[in-house]
């Protein structure tokens, strides 16, 4: 009998990659990935002189489209595998990354009449301008005391299904009455494999406010909010698939589009956040497992039902089946840092260039040079708002301390520690409202390629933190829950449990804290609390209101 | 009978420059400058490995002395005018810039056993590493109601003499036992010129706590702070001359060595902060005249003796004879944007390099390009802590509001505006406190070459500014000050209203503000005073404990 496999294709911010992965054994045999040609769409709409408002961040849909033609035969070249002998595919998406389409599930964009309009095309999870949408749901949700409420932290953000959804209602009617669907990217590209609609539980657990025992908000919340809203679970009608199982098998016209065979079977969407843990071996209460990229999620298993204040949500099963899957995350982390390395001076830009290193390297190799605290300085890591534990997009970054001496390594080295005193207080949180963590694995570029940061990282949490083995573990947990998705009977496995223990692939490689740095971490931590909440919990609502002073410029 | 002239030489933070005046007409008849050899020393002594401690900047007397060798000569040559015209030549300098010399002028870090101690050089006005030696001073004076403390806004800054004086002996009382005398670079150039040791009236008023009605604060103050102080005025023995007195005449060995006649006049020094008034014809009650340029000078001349809290000081007859001269200042200005463009991205620098620009060209150029408060950032200009007025070198720099897309071009505008706010304090200070602004009038390098930032102080204080016609108005106002030295008797003028009526140069460039750029500073302006008083006022003394904890970890 010849090999299986199963592929994971995971869609991150800015590109897409396959991994082909071998039922047996966990090892990654080929992976392929592609840029978005469009990448973040947040200045011009292409093809247009349109100049996006602040806060949006769009996406085109034929970008993914592009990936899947690219990155699945890719992968079958790479390894020489028959596309026969691949017994399923998953999808994993970032999330809420929404999309408006036809019945048939054609993009409005793709539609002549809407490509020079920014509410047809994708709306990426960073996407931020539906922020007054969020805030008014809240308010409500509070005033009404909607129980649901609490799973999410006591706020639902803006990156989030129903502020998006109502954010394209209230600024573009038309496109919302035109649309027949309104669906997460990764379970649209499902749909495109296998021509079945669903929803992955993932998605709608974390970002659309569903719960298994509960289900969405009662339909009279959304109408109090906008009457014009009584006809938006009509646009969310599909079935809502938990991960590790099949939703379908691939068409003939997918087949011939994306280079798979027939009949592969396909499993439900997962989103790349959540998707990582049975590749790291995280399938047990007390696990914290992390995803360490442009941003950053930190997932912990819990067995039970506890109320978390501002975090991301709680959702039964959401993760890994048997378990409460708690979600908090940073809105940015190599964000951040690709922000400073963008705009590296000159100097740097050189050296890199002569030894043949990413800018980046050049910035950690002299801030790793640095004593904790020497620089003077404090960072808040909110250039792109808090996502947790404020949950507000409305807040900005900011740096102190400087000098005339101040370099840029410095402020590299601030902004990484301002990370890191981010996690901290998503790992307190957790633990004071009785989550423990037991164990912290990390995956993801920065975890993997940056042993400074993750030393760093460990010094400032008091944590031990092991690495994954695999640069791609989310599509590897994709290809796991792939290989469930397919059974036994077809190749594959049929519990969680026994695919992870035979595929997870988790290195030797243990950060272990500093004592010395971590004393003087604890002390720096402590002036990050007091400037977090000063500017964080209305001491000074400064932030908010440089960004309508910005607004009103902008009219 | 031929055309007189008298030489200003103005001695600033990076280079000496002198400017050859004609008496009559105040025509700048010809200029040369001269960077200094080792510009400001902050990092290592020259000629050693020895990294210097954090707050430290020292100067090399040697290449003051090389400066007069080259910028006498060089006004000479260039104008054509034979020495023997030149009536009379004056020095002005940054202060306090602090030497300790032997009786007889030699710096203690010309002898070979000192050459490597870091205490033996000058140390620069912003020098800043006296700032617990001042903490200590002010705590004393206010413990014991000092009349004198008032006088300069209620706390004496780490910059000024008695601070870095008493650094001097707590940490190297060796050199302080050897040094005879410890002396501003300024008055130590005139002696090296004349031969005759004094001390100029304008530094010692300013910096050296002296009046001319009250004296020096008495010497029990002194031994009670430390009681090795008791021998402190012996090493300060020397006559106090104010600004337009003569203090001797060049004598043959320096006539030799900077190519000066033998018997011209020297005038006492003076200070390059306090001395442009005539050259702006800012001779009257209400005129507020600023030097714009590595840091910020405002002076203001009042009739009536008051008290301005965080001020740097009042002196009677200190700037023009005849008032209260009312000092207050920005530590950085031009520095603080250096410290951005220094670190500018390769961009920035290719455009320049291009276009044949400085760099700072290109950030201007993109910071006018954008509204006011469209960057939504803010900034607090203590790079180099808070001259006024805070008086606290122990604050630091912050920058608020930035997110994913913000560009090095608004950080600018940001640091650009905070010094425009920080003026904006010091102009509210003086008016709350009964000093009146009739007039603005602006000089330096930045005032004459920045329609952007100044048309944008205007902007944010409301006022009209007016600009100077001369590029070199301290130089100029040395050699006003000289001709009313050399007085009618010699070719010049017995008193500075005429002097300055003859010879002043103002340009007719006025900025006006405009209404609505007004209106948005206004409500920035309101977010930067709640963030300087939180900041500078002890609401969060987070800067303190940074730089605490930074200290820690040089150890």
């Amino acid at each position: 009998m010849s090999t299986k496999y199963t592929i994971g294709i995971d869609f991150g911010t800015l590109s897409g990659r396959a991994v082909l992965v071998e039922v047996g054994t966990g090892r990654e045999v080929a992976d392929c990935v592609m840029d978005y040609p469009h990448a973040v769409i947040d200045e011009i709409l292409p093809g247009t002189d349109l100049r996006l408002p602040p806060d949006f961040a769009l996406q085109h849909p034929q970008d993914y489209l592009d990936v899947l033609a690219a990155v699945i035969p890719g992968v079958l070249a790479k390894s020489g595998a028959a596309a026969e002998d691949v017994i399923a595919v998953g999808v994993d998406f970032t999330s809420c990354t929404l999309l408006p389409t036809l019945a048939d599930g054609t993009p409005l964009c793709f539609l002549d009449e809407y490509k020079t309009h920014p509410h047809a095309y994708v709306k990426l999870w960073k996407h931020h301008a539906a922020q007054p949408y969020a805030n008014r749901l809240n308010e409500l949700a509070a005033e009404r005391g909607e129980a649901w409420l609490k799973r999410y932290g006591g706020k639902i953000s803006s990156e989030w299904l129903f502020p998006k959804v109502w954010e394209l209602l209230d600024c573009a009617p038309e496109l919302y009455a035109r649309a027949d669907c309104l669906i997460e990217a990764g379970d649209w590209l499902a749909w495109q494999l296998c021509g079945v609609k669903t929803h992955g539980y993932t998605a709608t657990g974390y970002k659309a406010i569903y719960d298994k025992d509960h289900g969405y908000p009662a339909l009279d919340f959304f109408t109090a909010l906008d009457p014009r809203l009584a006809d938006v679970f009509d646009k969310l009608d599909a079935p809502i698939i938990e991960a590790g199982n099949q939703i379908g098998v691939v068409t003939e016209a997918a087949a011939a589009r994306f280079g798979l065979a027939p009949g592969t079977i396909v499993a439900a969407a997962t989103t790349d956040g959540h998707v990582a843990g049975p590749a790291l071996g995280c399938c047990h209460a007390g696990d914290l497992f992390a995803v360490l990229g442009t941003s950053a999620c930190f997932n912990l298993l819990g067995d039970e039902d506890k109320y978390v204040p501002g975090i991301c949500g709680a959702v039964r099963d959401g993760m890994v089946p048997g378990f409460y899957g708690y979600e908090a995350g940073l809105c940015c982390m190599g964000d951040h840092f690709a922000w400073l390395t963008n705009q590296a001076p000159a100097e740097f830009v050189e050296e890199a260039k002569a030894r043949n290193l990413p800018v980046i390297k050049i910035f950690i190799e002299r801030a790793a040079k640095l004593k904790p605290g020497e620089s003077g300085l404090m960072a808040l890591n909110w250039w792109n708002g808090n996502r947790n534990i404020l949950v507000d997009s409305e807040l900005s970054g900011m740096f102190l301390g400087m000098n005339l001496r101040t370099r840029p390594e410095e402020l590299m080295r601030a902004l990484i520690e301002a990370t890191a005193y981010g996690t901290r207080m998503i790992v307190e949180n957790f633990e004071t409202h009785g989550v423990p963590v037991k164990r912290f694995i990390a995956c993801g570029g920065i975890a993997r390629k940056d042993p400074f940061t993750m030393q760093l990282y460990a010094d400032v949490l008091g944590l031990d933190i092991q690495i994954a083995g695999s640069t791609q573990s989310p599509a590897l947990g994709t290809a796991i829950f792939a290989a469930v998705a397919a059974g036994s009977a077809n190749g594959g496995y049929d519990t969680l449990l026994e695919a992870s223990d035979a595929m997870k692939n988790v290195s030797d490689i243990v950060y272990h804290p500093n004592p010395e740095a971590q004393a003087v971490y604890d002390k720096l931590y402590a002036e990050y609390k007091l400037l977090h909440d000063y500017f964080g919990r209305g001491g000074n609502d400064v932030m908010k209101r440089l960004r309508a002073i910005r607004a009103e410029a902008m009219e």
